[in-house]
């Protein structure tokens, strides 16, 4: 089952789409008679369980998804945590030592974009990256948690996110605080889908990404330092996470400031994908 | 004019407290009848416009205080970001060089507490910290401003603010990123007003802070590095500011992190106070 949200920005339609046993290409369903919309409040009310009641009812009507456009599967987090760092490899290929413990910086939640949205390059930028990661949503209220099993049971889902990055605004103008070069307009596209915690095995999917056709990052999440039971528990004990927020677990290698591939341009194309997740293509254009 | 929110956390009453010409102590006006609540939509439907124009027509009636909390007086900004390192007095005392472009960094907006509220020592701290701060509350989506008078014309008004912080989070747990010790629950106290920004001179203001009754910072806005037109500015070339969105200007020097003075303690007391800003005063106690 994936939870998606289709329709112009700031007003989309929640909708799921339902995988076609016979493998067909599946249908989609207009969820807009059991929530408004798809955030902390829908999560933090069970709406998973209540749109899986709703499918096996028949309640819910078809919905023709063509031609629509696909926002950011969850609308209004409090906040977009990030996990800097969290892939051995790409700690190396950005100058720095695998960190002992999970280093955390936030994006502003106005953010969000859709998967397929255009993206800005932002003015006075020379030094636009991608990066391909898995993200988090949270299910219910996280503080002080007892451990990774309960972390782990107050995941809503997962989605795929690119976290973009201008590495000059991140590393070279904020006296070494990253979140400078983390939150230009439409800087985090997320879906195109939320997929159900319980369809998931967050600790072993592979992720990818290209720029223009050409591969950047292969990679899994088996390679991650911190799994998600250690992130959301360990976030837990700092900050209290609430239904709705997205947590951005790091990046593998393959980005541009490993400094074996330019820096995105003007009309370039990114892709991403994560498996099971949904795959994400953002053309690039010059603010 | 003062703007305030009364009441419990999560349902507080939207009020307006104006000075008594005769200089009696004020009175204190309901504004639920012009809006919900006071947030980001509010001020930027030239909500202060209105409350004025309300007042003047006798139409709000007056409420009783006595009594009740007070709340933050925004409501869920979209982000609070904050400049680190603003003054030079503060960046010698924590080991850094004055910054020669703002550092920026982001709290939670979950942090948001009331200016009296009990104040928690997050589980596991040893260094719990204080920062009185100037903060302003952005009136207008602000992006990619021309110059630093638009800048303050995008800005609704300004409130005190206690950026609380937990030295080791911040410093030692998180290679270097600061959110991880800015994002304990309730660790952005704020308040008790919002004051109109044409009510302000934010350039020349007094702000203190002590620690059971012992004077601890006590420094002026004129100190500041970077001003607010520059900060609101600078931030606008970064990212989208949003309605509501509350920037904290950085902190003088006299926090703990000196090493002149103990970390916080349960049992202690925490005022701070911005000249025409109000004041504010937290007992802590340990999570």
């Amino acid at each position: 089952m994936k939870l998606l949200r289709v329709g112009v920005p700031g007003a989309e339609t929640p909708a799921v789409l339902v995988d076609d046993d016979r493998a067909g290409p599946g249908r989609a369903y207009d969820l807009s008679a059991l929530t408004a919309d798809i955030d902390g409040a829908f999560l933090a009310t069970d709406g998973i369980g209540r749109t899986r009641q709703a499918l096996a009812d028949g309640e819910l009507p078809v919905i023709q998804l063509d031609g629509l456009r696909v926002g950011p599967p969850v609308a209004r987090p409090s906040a977009i945590v990030c996990i800097g760092m969290n892939y051995a490899a790409h700690a190396r290929e950005s100058g720095a030592e695998p960190p002992s413990s999970p280093v955390v910086f936030l994006k502003t939640p106005n953010t969000l974009a859709g998967p397929d949205d255009v993206a800005s390059i932002p003015r006075n930028s020379t030094r636009t990256d991608w990066e391909v990661e898995l993200g988090v949503v949270i299910g219910r209220r996280a503080s002080y948690l007892a451990d990774r099993e309960e972390a782990l049971a107050h995941v809503a889902g997962y989605v795929a996110a690119n976290d973009l990055s201008e590495r000059t605004f991140q590393l070279d103008d904020s006296g070494g605080q990253w979140s400078k070069g983390k939150c230009a307009p439409g800087f985090s596209p997320l879906g195109p889908w939320l997929v159900p915690a319980d369809e998931v095995d967050p600790s072993r999917l592979r992720l990818r990404s290209w720029v223009n056709g050409e591969i950047r990052q292969d990679s899994t999440t088996a390679d991650m330092i911190f799994g998600v039971g250690h992130i959301v528990h360990h976030l837990s004990q700092y900050m209290v996470l609430e239904p709705g927020d997205v947590v951005l677990t790091g990046t593998p290698e393959g980005v541009a400031l490993s400094g074996r591939y330019p820096y995105l341009r003007d009309g370039d194309v990114v892709e991403i994908e994560i498996e099971g997740l949904g795959r994400q293509r953002q053309a690039f254009v010059q603010a």
